[in-house]
């Protein structure tokens, strides 16, 4: 994957991303791996249509990897449109049409100013009756955090709870965005001492963290980004030709909801993603306990709460608290986005379920660095479009 | 299918449209078929993101059909997005997750001005080095007929035979958008008798057709259209139980080509429609000469001729000659675009590759009224995104 970033990356276009990550990938295949062994392209994206002025996507991808006439695929499920990408990947190779293919996504956001974007990422909403009414996602966030908040009777300390691991995390990564604990940031602001998780709550706590939609502040929401990330699929007895420690999808679910939040009986859990899971962990043959690292699609803190509860890590009501009491750390019982999340890392929207599969791939490889979960075998990746209208899921093994 | 038109359906939006031609597919079905019956839902979108302001095209759709949790999958490949949905359909159930998928198109353009959608449609060509100098569709295809009339010493009253042809055939079709022949066409301006082939010939030389992009003319593109079009496809042993006269897809391929024209040897040809048709053609076991009726991508009448040679019904630079002659005509050798083509019949662009799929379905079964091509059992449908830059192509047969 390239670095996710919302500057780093203002003199490149999403192709050029793109092809940076899929470089990347073959790159990262111990035998190597030419772009020509694969059967067809999947392009994750979001709306490049939007954000560029680009369309036609996977062709354009597939002009620059130079795999032509390979056939592309845009796929678009919004913000899990690569997670989906993966899983028609996999569908790609089981229907016996090819053996390998390139997965990958890609996001160019930032050539938008802050307030375009928002309005571009809100076409993946209810346009008849969310954002034409003002209901963007900061807004959609917030009112899941809201209804969060009086169902279980638990408030913002816990989102910061999330937010502070997720910059620690994203400090150790060299990929991330951000790449500062909240602690340094308190201390580069001069505010506070910033060594201490109080400290850290108190920063986050005052008026350098100003409420975006209340109850959610600036530090809930991930910022704009722009990145790619690809990873190459192959039939398990291609796989080992390319590599002796291939990373196995062992199951995989994706499920729908309705597109508008309020058409919802209970805000306070995606039925999308208790359903993509289900469906995962038994074609995996696993259940909640046997994952032990997962990437969790955190748009918004409150996300990442909602999504360690409805994966069945905690019980509903508890994945605040088991955030607060450190059980998601990296060194904790289950550690949820050691790789800063799309808060720290960054969320180029179209990328993000590919990069959740390159950094499970890289955990269960023992090739993680510094964020490195120590002994990990199992791993899931969990990818949301909207406010869960599309959720993708994939249980990963070593081996 | 809904009916193709720019004007019949300004009050309805794309889900609108998209249901009602779910609603038509499924009540299509002998025995009745369920939405809930469908594991998974594919659905063809150019750019619901710039032409109705709304992403996520997929689950908006399965919302509106009523199918979650069921995964919805948006699939862009410019105006071949349908038929690259129906491709990743017949993937879906031939990996064995799923056996009776819903695949459909969409498109709802009229919102915008014409001159918007010249400009959203240029999305799908190369955003750095075509349109941003100005090079939009009708000049690409006109460059096409260029280098085609100078390779082949050929002109433009080839093409006036396609646009004569597709008119004539879409009057016999209750779902196109233009139901007139040129005649009446002519006829009602008053300007010619318009009762014989000369006489339309030379009403489309006249002033009443006017010069887009030299050498083509306002009736040699297709028209800015509102539709919808959807089919059922089930696993070979499953169809039998809804039907007792399934249509099989028995062969498939899909091919992609550079995003820009000018990255091309040769303009005359689209690689990768010979690419993708070679595949089907391989998959079913047959050849051009076994297909006795064909809907191939008109969205310029060039289009069409360099199609019916691409495809291998005629040698190269014979196919402008062969429509000329009335050989691609309703009662000719091989009858192209019954249903009118994108040219009569309308071309709401990322509903095109299923619409196809659904005139093809219709003629196998001897269902097409009073466009019927008489005891046809093998079809074709050759479904083009951009210049080329994807193709796909499946080969039907009946039973």
């Amino acid at each position: 994957m390239t670095r996710f970033h919302n500057k780093l990356h203002a003199d490149k276009t999403g192709r050029e991303l793109f092809v940076e990550a899929a470089l990347d990938a073959a790159g990262s295949v111990d035998n190597g791996f030419r772009f020509r062994d694969a059967g067809a392209l999947f392009v994750g994206n979001f709306t490049s249509d939007v954000f560029e002025g680009q369309g036609h996507t996977a062709a354009v991808m597939a002009d620059w990897l130079g795999v032509n006439p390979v056939p592309a695929y845009r796929i678009e499920d919004a913000c899990a449109s690569s997670g989906a990408a993966l899983n028609l990947g996999v569908m790609a190779i089981a229907s016996g049409m090819t053996d390998a293919v390139i997965v990958g996504g890609v996001e160019k956001m930032s050539r938008l100013t802050t307030d375009q974007v928002t309005d571009a990422l809100a076409l993946a909403a209810d346009s008849s009756y969310e954002t034409s009414v003002g209901f963007t996602f900061p807004a959609i966030y917030a009112a899941i955090a809201s209804a969060y908040f009086n169902k279980y009777g638990t408030g913002w300390d816990q989102l910061a709870a999330v937010t502070i691991k997720n910059h620690r995390n994203g400090a150790l990564n060299p990929k991330a965005q951000f790449q500062s604990e909240i602690a340094s940031i308190a201390q580069k602001l001069g505010e506070r001492d910033g060594r201490t998780f109080k400290d850290e709550m108190e920063f986050l706590w005052s008026d350098f963290n100003p409420t975006i939609a209340s109850p959610l502040r600036l530090f809930d929401c991930c910022p704009v980004s722009d990145g790619a990330a690809a990873v190459i699929l192959a039939a398990d007895e291609v796989a080992r030709r390319y590599t002796d420690t291939p990373v196995k999808i062992a199951g995989m679910g994706q499920a729908s909801d309705t597109i508008a939040l309020h058409s919802r009986p209970d805000f306070t859990t995606l039925r999308a993603a208790v359903k993509a899971s289900e469906d995962a962990y038994k074609m995996a043959g696993a259940t909640p306990k046997d994952i032990q690292v997962a990437d969790v699609h955190d748009c918004f803190t409150i996300a990442e709460v909602v999504a360690t509860e409805d994966l069945g890590f905690f019980p509903k009501g508890q994945g605040g608290r088991a955030a607060e009491e450190g059980r998601t750390a990296l060194n904790g019982e289950i550690p949820i986005n050691p790789d800063g999340g799309l808060k720290a890392k960054g969320h180029p929207v179209g990328a993000t379920g590919a990069a959740m599969a390159y950094e499970i791939f890289k955990q269960l490889r023992g090739q993680a660095g510094k964020h490195q979960v120590q002994g990990a075998e199992t791993g899931l990746a969990h990818n949301v479009g909207a406010a869960g209208a599309s959720v993708t899921v994939q249980v990963f093994r070593r081996g």
